[in-house]
């Protein structure tokens, strides 16, 4: 890894492979990592989020898996951001102290959402006390609102953040607030943040509000979500038509992704679906999700298939 | 009014203007028609909507703000939108028979949200019931699911609608939802439909999935909300520059317009500030809004109108 | 009707008869008057609510509908409040003139769903200006949060509001806050109102916290809902039961209550399946409902019926 | 403690005792025991719960609480119910197995919050692996929708929850809806279940449909909130009351509770405020909650301490 390369591209939030007795299964991260540089084009990673059933594993469990990805993908990715963020302040301490110790590219944390903090100030003082357990490491808060339920606007978090949070480098911004959004682009002092965004079927409506192609600056806004695990070549097909700019050809990719999804979405779609298209797509067995997830049927497992097969894209593929 | 015109460019959503004890003010709509086609380069308006207090007024009020407009907007404007909508069906058929006796371009009707329709086939039947009164006007359906409750996705409902509904023409499409715009987008069979995005600060968003710049077809996005009553001419900028296209020019506009909304947001915005606002810059006394909304405070108005007057747009104004 | 009899007991929220093809069917009030007082032993109603489906009817059908409970019942109920409620508040006040007019018992207001009041003064300002036009008629204010999103808390209005609204008298309480309503019967300086209870399934339970032995005084806590259309017989014995005290027996009438309830709810239970259910009891026929609501199915109907059969009451029945 | 007494009364939801620089403080445990027993007349206690900020905790400070929670409370407490919920079902696991081993009266699991149950067999699959870890202790399902979001119906969860967990022993029902309540306690099958009502401002009317004065037979409701951590006294002279029964004077207490937490819910109460408020009336030092929780102001704790100074209870103290 070379952790002193920008951040730029895609971002894959990685699912957890698991035996199917629902125990982590390590032994295929390597074929993982692998499979995403080759086939998907896609060089970093989010590891133990919320695609990657991060709060539902045990502390010892995500420590494991992130030395894992940062073992096999220390000579292959960019970039291996670990997810640290826990209910319990201290657990998430733990894990920052750990990312930090096996060298991590950088740590995200998710607001916590059983005593959920009801302003600016109490969400930083979460935030800062685990993103100071490691001084040195780019730290991203993880705003996803319909998951946590902490609607705390963005924009006002990060007034005046690096004075709270040193290492603070961005957002993994997964909601559809697109003003908030762009109103954390618009600011001047923020020009050096990095803005992930998370809701992949509106990934080219972000990028209108605030891709930069200025030469020699931080990428403004990567991307990452899980669809990224087996469309990783496609969208990155769309951020070079948009570079263009070609939005006619861009949106063409992005109305091809929001079919699937849309599709996907009524038939019930979340992280165990994710798993198992990503087992079907890929070959490698992300297994079955942990409890209170369950599998997913054999009947989406098809139909998912069958409609990702369907789709013709633009490069003829 | 040409009725044949296409329907293309900014729809001004009409504040109604009331008279310092609550009674609509019929004598300024004259003023209102003239400063939006000379000021605000605007010459499409929705009436009687959200952002006109629709559902606080009389059946009998509907009807005489409706005749005013037709009747001062007949050869300055192109497109007049007749909101229609209310909690009864009886009280809505009334107004959509009024609306095509006195020519309106369009009807629109928003989902009832006492009781609710709780998927497709309800909400459709409650539409077509009140399109039907009007055999021969476009209608609109007026998509706002954060006011009313009804979230039934737009891409279900257009499925087959002109089949029920053979006046269908299009979305007053109000909602943070991309992925459901861009598939209602994506349906080629849906290319004559009209989708007029009512996010205003998102709009620039909207336009990267749905502009069409390709010659001699219906435009299909168009969009509408109230800034545009006083901030028509800038919005008109930014669909100018998302055209050439220089995206960096648009996204300017659409920084500051978010600028000024994010500002006013904080400060507690709405209809009743809407009001205050279009009355500050336009010198129309536009009034106060009827209860259970309440006047904006001086202290609001006097912040809004510092923060307006210190944007400095790109065209040097 | 005998206005100055104190209002106690049940009150029966009215549905609204139609035909089939959707209008409103005076023909049938009459019947149902006579089948509240000598099947159900209910001497008090309450006309063009939530269950009376009074915001999907338009203004003229409300009045009629009004005129002609008032007409029906006269030398038979109690009480008859009729609802006046609706978004537009100069509609609201049309329908308050109104009710006065024909000399109702008293009238109610819902707080408006579109615009919400967001705090106590802007509800009251809106609830006082209907009041003010019925200025000799007893004032109930409707709460449903569940309904309209309106979430101010009662106790709080009610601080003060003989000042505001000198014909206050009470409140339809339907919302499950049981300290809000204890807190309200709590208050010394309020024992002179009415809290007319509207979540059926929980009477008991407002029962045990407002229930008042004095004799000589007002009642406290009177109940409201659809199931005393068809159940208020069995209701009243629980009521006997309560006032005892016979906890246990009043709470089997309770249970069985809730069980059917319960057992209805999970096949879903609305306005519409409680006209098919009282129609399929009374023998009256109440007819469909009006869009956006729909008919019950046949399977409900049969469902319902047959469950409602087989309860067992303690009185033998 | 005598595994053997039937759990009755109140069980107090204890909080967690901090130090100022916010480690959990185990030195007061003891002092906290003494307290409820001899002061509160309180001897069930539930550990790690909500109240007691379970989930902020470390999985090594769950399980130093809980051991010294049972070694002091080992002769002087009845019962103590130890919370082993977690957001990852092998931490779950973790705790139940070490509540096993050390001898715990009973553990309770609330639903998982971040990925959420969205049936009762998704619900039931992960509560029937954590139970079946400590397959001798009786297992409560812990209900509080408010805080989990996961709104399965209890009744419908009941439903055969025998076969599926053989240890299966009651509820800690923390919601307000009572239908569902009453249904549990009304299904013959289920009167050998207990239920802990968790709404202390509404325990009488849950007590109206619940409360069961047979001889010999498991007490089907109990109790169990903050406010018997101060106020269990009172609460208990509440239950006397009713069992009389003496509802007005039940009445009495439940009002003046509820004048108190109406007072304190308006400034602002949760379990900060809770811990300050027990620091407050009992002496003993519950220190400052965990991030995110902020501790209680100063101008709170007053307020907080003058209001229920100010209470004057029926018995004259």
């Amino acid at each position: 890894m070379t952790p002193r390369k920008k951040l730029e591209g895609l971002v894959a939030a990685t699912v957890t492979p698991m035996t199917p007795d629902g125990r982590i299964n390590l032994s295929v991260i390597h074929q993982y990592v692998d499979y995403l540089v080759s086939e998907q084009n896609v060089k970093n990673i989010f590891v133990n989020g919320t695609t990657g059933e991060g709060l539902s594993l045990s502390i010892q469990e995500r420590k494991q898996l992130a030395e894992e990805w940062m073992c096999q993908g220390k000579d292959k990715l960019d970039h291996v951001i670990i997810h640290v963020g826990a209910l319990s302040l201290l657990e998430s301490q733990e894990l920052a102290r750990h990312a930090a110790a096996i060298g991590a590219s950088g740590i995200a944390v998710i607001a916590p959402s059983f005593f959920k903090p009801t302003n600016k100030d109490e969400l930083l003082g979460f935030l800062q006390k685990v993103a100071s357990e490691a001084p040195t490491v780019p730290f991203y808060y993880y705003h996803i609102p319909a998951m946590t339920g902490v609607k705390i606007r963005v924009e006002e978090l990060l007034d005046g953040i690096r004075e709270q949070i040193p290492t603070f480098q961005g957002v993994k911004f997964s909601d559809t607030d697109l003003l908030d959004l762009a109103q954390c682009i618009n600011k001047k002092e923020r020009e050096q943040f990095v803005f992930l965004y998370g809701v992949d079927e509106q990934l080219l409506s972000a990028l209108a509000i605030g891709a930069n192609g200025a030469v020699g600056r931080e990428s403004l806004l990567s991307s990452l979500y899980c669809t990224y695990n087996y469309l990783g070549r496609k969208t990155n097909l769309m951020l070079q038509a948009f570079a263009k700019p070609d939005l006619a050809l861009a949106r063409k990719y992005q109305f091809l992704t929001g079919e699937f999804l849309s599709f996907v979405i009524k038939l019930g779609f979340g992280v165990a679906q994710t798993k198992a298209v990503m087992t079907s797509v890929s070959g490698i067995p992300m297994g079955p999700p942990r409890l209170p997830l369950v599998g997913a049927s054999e009947e989406f497992i098809a139909k998912a298939k069958a409609k990702l097969e369907s789709i013709v894209w633009p490069d003829g593929d």
